[in-house]
């Protein structure tokens, strides 16, 4: 049995999909059924149930955006970085091997000759820069606490997409907005990303840290030549002048636009498809949502 | 009825006994009775006992010095920054006043003219200058988290000591270390430090952030020939080349030495008396631990 933690998020029911598909049993487990950020309360449950792996998809992220963490820092540096840190402490207590979902979001841009960043470089965007969103820097603690942790998967997502319209789908976002920050990205396919995470536990992939993201990487406004390419909207797309007039008109703390290097999960065989490839697909069978 | 948590600390025994002094009565809550980290509970707690003050002594200081909180990051940040964001919250849905024993290990050196910093200056030892212990780092996360807070003290202090001879106690540090760095300090006389925080209550000094230092600065030499001429050693106090020496063979993350402005805190008529006075007479008084 895997134990599900953040199982109802827009990251944790693509986890809890992939879990299915590959013939897990998963236990997803809520706040209020147990509160596992009390390491004794979690370490107890472990030790009571003694799953063979447990996921963590809980994090706090702001709703409409990541604006919202700049309001809300409490919640946001208990929900990624101390979090992390409780539940390490409480697998390696009970000896349970984990995975933790974290975000590439503590990048910027790309290495000097363009490539992307691999796990073997430190964030250059968290408050050890301090040029970050408070949501970043609380990501790039949330992986800091778990330098050295024992049998444990740091998972990276970026940008989150799939066939599905919703709020929090990176297609949707750019259908929505009124107007478009172009930058260069790299992205995750969202059942991708969970059937990787999945994955590594299933084909034992060595523990550690990995960019789980679509190799390649894409500008905004490819993205929006590929919406319109597939008939997904006729409108005329407005983009921002300059990252300046994004952060004067439209943005209240500063974004991470960045390219990650995911040869390090490709070469472990996770099920990541190049990116124009998987942001097609999508487009190809979206679904809008119910009216 | 006053409401203290951390109580049982170096710092929060010093405010039990500075709220007695004032003629206080103070209810000491440890985290055995209610698990304050808990905002539900903490909210509820002050909802249903509605203290006219609360004063927050809680937080993670690693024993037997700063090095042990590398060791203890995830308690670490709980018990420095976000635990001040939870009160903070709790207190703000309740609508109690409260004050937060903060530290002025968040700043190094001085200003460029030698002067002390102000509470307008930034913090300059912290993750966002990315030179700090993890120590410093979550203890500027947490006056972070406290920006903008309703009926709030901010209350800085700097390397305690007073006459009783204590592992805690500055005068005991160097009386107890093989070899000495060589800095120049702002720091706190511990029972004017605590009638200072208490003095904020009962005076009704303005909410806001206090450096609570004793005004002046003195050098690790200055406390040693104050140690030697007091009678309290004999010894041949030895010095480390240099900081870089000191990192080198005695510590694992950098110490924050700084000199702290205190004028703010005079001109509300606070009760800090100069550093050196302060010292001599801790050393006059000076009452060595029970074997």
């Amino acid at each position: 049995m895997i134990v599900l933690l953040g199982g109802s998020g827009y990251v944790g029911q693509a986890i809890q999909e992939a879990l299915s598909l590959a013939g897990h049993r998963c236990s997803v487990l809520s706040r209020k059924q147990l509160d596992y950020t009390n390491v004794d309360l979690l370490t107890a449950y472990l030790r009571d149930n003694r799953p063979e792996f447990l996921i963590n998809a809980a994090g706090y992220t702001g709703r409409p955006n990541v604006d919202a963490c700049e309001l809300h820092k409490t919640e946001c540096l208990t929900g990624n970085a101390v979090l992390p840190g409780v539940i390490r402490n409480a697998c390696e207590a009970a000896k349970i091997p984990w995975g933790h979902v974290s975000s590439g979001c503590i990048f910027t841009g790309a290495r000097p000759d363009g490539s992307g960043f691999t796990e073997s470089d430190p964030p250059n965007f968290s408050f050890r820069q301090n040029n970050c969103s408070f949501y970043s820097g609380t990501k790039a603690l949330g992986e800091e606490l778990l330098e050295g942790a024992e049998q444990c998967y740091i998972w990276r997502l970026r940008i989150p997409f799939n066939e599905y319209e919703s709020p929090r789908n990176y297609i949707t976002k750019l259908l929505r907005y009124d107007c478009l920050l172009e930058a260069t990205n790299s992205l995750s396919q969202l059942s991708e990303f969970a059937a990787s995470c999945v994955a590594c536990w299933t084909k034992k992939v060595p523990f550690g840290l990995y960019n789980l993201t679509n190799p390649g990487s894409v500008t905004t406004r490819d993205v929006v030549e590929l919406i319109v390419r597939n008939g997904l909207s006729k409108k005329q797309f407005r983009f921002f002048d300059s990252e300046d007039q994004f952060m004067q008109l439209a943005a209240k703390t500063p974004r991470s636009n960045c390219v990650l290097d995911s040869s390090k999960a490709i070469a472990a065989g996770l099920p990541l498809s190049p990116i124009h490839d998987a942001l097609e697909k999508s487009m190809k069978s979206w679904v809008p949502a119910p009216k």
